[in-house]
């Protein structure tokens, strides 16, 4: 009987339409909104990731909340998108948080923070830890709301012309780097450039800047970096992978069905966590691909890295001086991600070595 | 006209026809499942993560599709939970898939193999990697599909009333063990035991066990198992951490408008998002309480892990000889694993050593 009454309720068949119950004719209404991606078409995962939630999104509702998705710069300048949030211009923005650092350096926090976190312990945080809750209060001077939006999962650190053994190595280097990035870069030596996506492979190649930072294996590889610089190099810290980011305008969210909303969020979590799984089951067989090419892979010397962590210190310390809403949240996400790391980095590191040691040796031929 | 027609394959709206305004009228019907956690509700984060589900879905379908959760064992016991789905006594359950090992081990892909994937690693073999399509490809033999339910995040090795310094201390140890983890602890010499949840303090502190599988620190603190163990061990292999299942009865699934059947995907992903987060935030203050109250932690000793490896390895050959499905899947599993340790292993373990060195050693107060 349990089961019949189940599909009574269900009530997929025709017939069920039939019947005269109140509570299942209201309605929703049709809304549709614009989304730029701010990421080239070429990026294939990351701008198909906001086509995996459009779909999602229409999926779940019917075909009733509508979201079209456009390129970069298809309907607003990436530096206006802010602008174009808040005017309603477009609804929603997919971006690397990165991006909107020098506007306002709280964003950092929705995107990779050198020296930060991983993908699971940043889902920890924004989701459990107070940090989207604290993140939106800061962003409401924007009249935006941000949510996680995946990521580009585990990650490499970046693109050399010539190996780096020590810190001296990176003096007056021309490296493309953006957001905190660039200030530790510029602290060890270096000398930050800003370039177009399109423009890194030419400049890379005719030697006008001498590395730049992995966007992961998958899409350096496809990018072609390997034709213009040979040392790849592991990633600085393990918060080095892009993190995404969902900014919808406040006034867009506000007006908004609760149902929808809900949809939304669900929808920005799924379509986030499919980012990352393709991102993780692709970059492998890419840096197979770069290896097979000539690529030399290097972890960078303990003392850079050493050297990068302190100059982060410097970096975050600088930008705490004078800024509360900055204050406030660092020392909430240091206490974070200290906690994480003494808890769990030792038992990490240790598993990690273990797990690829046991798979790249060979097996004993028996065991007594 | 795609989207009319997929209107009406979703045979949602019988109703429309009759109203002013049809793209706006139709509606989606009242559906309400009964999802069974296969936990007790004292895992308060595991069972309120499908407390969780049923909220999003809820939200999302403006209340239409209901989804009443119980604890384990109120409807249907543990063990005839398959039986359940596919007869439609319930709809759906949510289980740790290594309870259902004995019954087939194709389950174990959904759970943690021992020395496996990473939480993040799973998601990408599930969803991207073939995996999830070839599990339900399996599981049509029960009439049931299984979908990525979270996890418990980063995780812990076991629980042992003694310190184990090599394989020939884990001779005789009665341990509370399932699934795989059971075969591969008997291989090394251990006596493996069923014990329910309820029974495994009592257990513990009597002596008739020895040690135990952990779940977690934050799941492990609040049972008390410190006040009958003092050893803590680091996990073995990197998928030691429980990755859970939403089991769903094919006929309720079919049954399902495909609006519902999207918001149920989404809903899964992001309540399995939120769990694994909330364990990864809820951890490791329970591991500081742990050592406040004396624990010990210890690494396993390296020759305890690689007898633990290569024990694993003739389980699954064992278990693959004779079973076409297992042998299948884990061929794909396998080469998965072995490509994301090749390719990040080694980066991983570096990045994870040297941030924990970072924040744990002070910084010098000056840097040159």
């Amino acid at each position: 009987m349990q089961r019949r009454r189940f599909l009574q309720q269900a009530g997929t068949a025709a017939a069920a339409g039939a019947l005269a119950a109140p509570a299942r004719a209201e309605s929703l209404p049709e809304v549709k909104w614009r989304l730029q991606s701010n990421f080239p078409k070429s990026l294939d995962l990351v701008h198909g990731s906001v086509v995996d939630l459009s779909k999602h999104l229409e999926a779940m509702t019917a075909g009733r909340f509508r979201v079209e998705v456009s390129a970069n710069e298809e309907v607003v300048a990436g530096g206006q998108i802010l602008d174009a949030l808040r005017d309603g211009t477009v609804e929603a923005c997919h971006a690397d948080a990165n991006s909107f650092v020098d506007r306002d350096p709280v964003f950092a926090f929705f995107g990779a923070m050198p020296f930060g976190l991983t993908p699971g312990q940043q889902e920890a945080w924004l989701r459990f830890g107070g940090g989207l809750q604290r993140l939106n209060e800061a962003l409401k001077r924007h009249q935006v709301i941000g949510f996680p939006a995946g990521g580009t999962g585990v990650q490499m650190g970046g693109w050399f012309r010539r190996e780096l053994k020590a810190v001296t190595d990176l003096a007056g280097l021309k490296l493309r780097a953006g957001g905190f990035n660039a200030a530790v870069l510029a602290k060890l030596g270096a000398v930050p450039q800003r370039l177009a996506d399109r423009d890194v492979l030419a400049a890379l190649g005719a030697g006008r800047i001498d590395g730049l930072e992995s966007t992961g294996p998958y899409d350096d590889e496809k990018q072609g970096l390997y034709k213009a610089a040979r040392y790849y190099f592991f990633p600085m810290g393990p918060g080095d992978g892009n993190q995404f980011i969902l900014l919808v305008g406040r006034n867009a969210w506000t007006a908004l069905p609760p149902a929808y909303r809900a949809a939304f969020g669900a929808a920005c979590a799924a379509a986030g966590v499919e980012l990352r799984a393709r991102y993780d089951a692709s970059n492998p067989r890419a840096l197979r691909t770069l290896l097979a090419n000539g690529v030399q892979l290097r972890p960078f010397p303990q003392e850079i890295a050493r050297a990068g962590f302190l100059a982060a210190d410097e970096v975050y310390a600088q930008t705490l001086a004078g800024n509360d809403a900055f204050r406030q949240i660092f020392s909430e996400w240091k206490a974070f991600r200290d906690e994480q790391v003494r808890a769990f980095g030792l038992a990490q590191a240790r598993v990690q070595a273990f797990i690829h040691a046991a798979v790249v040796t060979p097996a004993p031929a028996a065991r007594k």
